[in-house]
């Protein structure tokens, strides 16, 4: 079993070190709430209280946190992490952050010869009580290796995507490629039903064509199509509009780095901005067939 | 066995109609090339001078036919079958038209007596050949039910969509949906590739993930990710730019005529046809992967 | 002065009409409605009870009608105007109708000995009734010139767009690349507000710049920039989003009679449809800015 | 006459700084090459071989650097100009970069007691020469006001958009909205030219209609309808296809931080980055006329 330092006990990153705790890890937590620390004591977790005490002996330090400016100060900031890590140390950062500020902080860890992989997620709050994420790497075949070991307490399925920043990159496309795959789900269901189909019959007809899709399947936006899908329960999240629209715009940060194209994300993304123009922002992200349904 | 007439012998209706022949069935075939008549003759079915004899008698007659125009025609124009089907047979159109024309012959022939089904076909040349077509059928349940006994002899799956016109709501559907998919996983990939990934890593990692759909894993438009498909050599068709525009026309005609809100579908018909001026029609619609791809 | 058959007395028609009377033209009016056609004898018009009336000794007959189909109808329908109008009798049709349609019926009378052209309108009720309105005409030069002597009589510009049709294709793009206008200026103006600029000066900024357009200088979407436009005074329409839905569809059908690649204008299609979906059909169709303005 | 600093001597910097030496004005200036500086010399400026020479005594220095990254890092960076300035000196920096950097930078001088605008551009290399520039310019009144005193030497109009960052913010605003009329215009003259009409006709028609705008006026993207435009000479530029897509990189980034929807804008720089794909980056922006126009 490892010692391993833990930053970041919200919503995700709490059942996250909960979970290293149960597999019989040595974990040393940090967080700004007390309560979050307190709860992670109750699970059997050492709280420190400051962050030098936990990179001490640490073989691991991971971290879940809400944007890249928190990754940056955390670790290169002043009186960083980068201070106290010690050189035989894996630093794991599992925040959604842009494939930039990833590469910033790997390369600024790797000058002073600390390693470090993003691994970002996918699964939300019940994947990560669960035990059951999805971890998509970026990383050296070493480091990543070596994260797996951890990373297995954690979730189900564990992607090597490429170098630092990879990891990034691979969840942004895929999650860009997710926003493109509801908006068009919903308007071709939508449209179907203006014709008179019945949105059960119609599913079922393009899951057996080439329309097939995991919105379509796993998570059908028209109401009463699937049970247990927040477009059966009034919408509600599940993955909410404005975090969808916050990966979107790291997936157009990203276009913009390589100065690639992406006229369906960008529409993807800018549907998505209305919606919250209309204060739909709190809602599942598959409530954008609402905006295609028309008001009697 | 049933005594059928069968109208339209192209690269799709020949080998249709050679499929039913060797079930066993009676057909009469009509077209108005007399190299598609010889053919069907060596199969063993009766070439028709006129379009009278594919009705006379006839449980079904069965068209395959380029547009909507050559469909009102055939059956409603001047001396048209209208004037020769016999009220005991069932019309079974199975080509690719705007549901308005469908409903409109439907109707018409409904006035006189005459059963129609509107059943749209996917699977392409090839599955013509191999009698493993898919249908989308739209008409009454007893019309769906006797229609079933001989398309089982062309297909593989049929699906009973709704009413008359609903087949060709429903195929419509889905190839606008198809499209968006096509060009969504192309930008994602290729937003991939331009940050260093590799677009087999990548494609492996968004089919696990959310981001999974028929054109990922079956028809991936990346070259030589998937072998034995249009992007693996040099995107010869396969389904050609030229026919997903037609069918994206198609489903803007429909999204048109229910004032129903398609901005995905409205994009992805403009890339397909800003292809189409660049000299790319045709091309395998998977081609548009090229649209996104920078020039070195 | 002439001797006019006018068909069509609604909102427009009613005052183009009455123009024509004070001009001093001798003025034959035709509609369903008992009361409009009471309204036009008022102006001295004479009211007929069937169009064959109408087009007796007529050197022209002018048509205001709804849409395609009315179009259609009245002059190649059964018991149509092709029946009775004379081979000196001029045609101008002033609906705003699908150039296919306009060049169908011109075609049919054509082919009948009788000349048409096409007008389509800009410029209002309040341009109806001030005879200050926009002719767009399709027909050849001698038609042109000829028409051009009543049409005077009930507008202020005229203009040769072309052949027959080619008044609806003009028309039709100017509406177009308006609705891109309006979109695009509304978000320009609400992106500057959302970073603190004054849309005032903003507006100022821009009309002395390159994104100078007819919607920033005379139809401001943004409330309170100009005195008496729709978003000074509620979105009241002007132009209501109805209308410009109707005329994106015209768009839409003409860009696919010709297969012409149009992702802005089809964008701004859809972003009005997404309007109607909202249920702001009869707004203003400078409401558009509302869709971009966040709620507080 | 004032005593002046001019940092960046480029396309745009070297006319601009030689306009203020010919208005009478000492000008000390400074760039990474020695054949620039000598230009200078020529025209009667004083070389300086470090910033801060640039520095001493001025009581204005101007800027026109490349991007955000070197306006940063002049002013704030290691050894940057922050340590040289005078409070009495106002500093002007016209290069186009992102509001926030200008925000930053225009911050950090702030908290040193050194006064900031951001006066960005527009009018290109022969404004430049000529002395016609058009500023946008942020910053205090007060502060507007003197710069007016030295940026008259170098332009004809002089906006003042707000506070520090505004004039970046509306000149993006602009620019986009430009995009989006070069566009919207491109293909309403296209669909046009589709169905027959001839582009200088439908030009006249919506200039004197609701489609007026400033690239249809003055820079029509047709070939042949207006002269001295790029489109009638090879669409040589003018202004690049790539600098196009860089304002557009701006706006996308501007609309990110106020979460602002640009559903139109981001269409229309990926129209831009399919032309850069197609290698035309350095062709003039109204080429995307070309990407409309159907090959034979």
């Amino acid at each position: 079993m490892a010692k391993l330092g833990f930053i970041g006990l919200g919503n995700m990153g709490g059942p996250m070190a909960a979970n290293l705790v149960k597999a019989g890890h040595q974990v040393t937590v940090f967080d700004l709430s007390a309560e979050a620390l307190k709860q992670l004591e109750a699970h059997g977790a050492v709280a420190a209280d400051n962050v030098s005490d936990v990179c001490a002996g640490a073989d691991f330090v991971i971290s879940m946190l809400p944007a890249s400016k928190h990754v940056r100060m955390i670790y290169t900031g002043e009186d960083g992490l980068i201070n106290y890590l010690e050189k035989s140390t894996l630093v794991i950062d599992c925040s959604t952050i842009d494939a930039e500020s990833a590469q910033f902080v790997g390369n600024t860890l790797a000058q002073a010869g600390i390693a470090f992989v993003d691994a970002p997620v996918s699964g939300g709050v019940a994947g990560a009580a669960a035990g059951t994420l999805t971890f998509i790497v970026g990383g050296s075949d070493a480091d990543f290796n070596k994260a797996q070991t951890v990373l297995n307490d954690m979730g189900k399925n564990i992607f090597h995507a490429g170098a630092v920043g990879a990891g990034q990159v691979a969840k942004i496309c895929n999650n860009m490629l997710l926003s493109i795959l509801m908006a068009g789900t919903s308007e071709a269901l939508q449209m179907g039903v203006d014709h008179g189909l019945d949105p059960k019959v119609l599913s079922e007809i393009m899951l057996n064509s080439s329309g097939r899709n995991w919105t379509l399947e796993l998570y059908n936006p028209c109401p009463d199509v699937l049970e247990n899908v927040p477009s059966s329960n009034g919408y509600k999240p599940g993955f909410m509009v404005d975090l969808m629209a916050k990966d979107l715009g790291l997936a157009m940060q990203a276009a913009q780095q390589t100065n690639s194209a992406t006229p369906m994300g960008a529409l993807a993304k800018n549907l998505y901005n209305l919606m919250q123009n209309q204060g739909s922002g709190s809602e599942d992200f598959s409530a954008i067939f609402k905006l295609y349904s028309q008001k009697q």
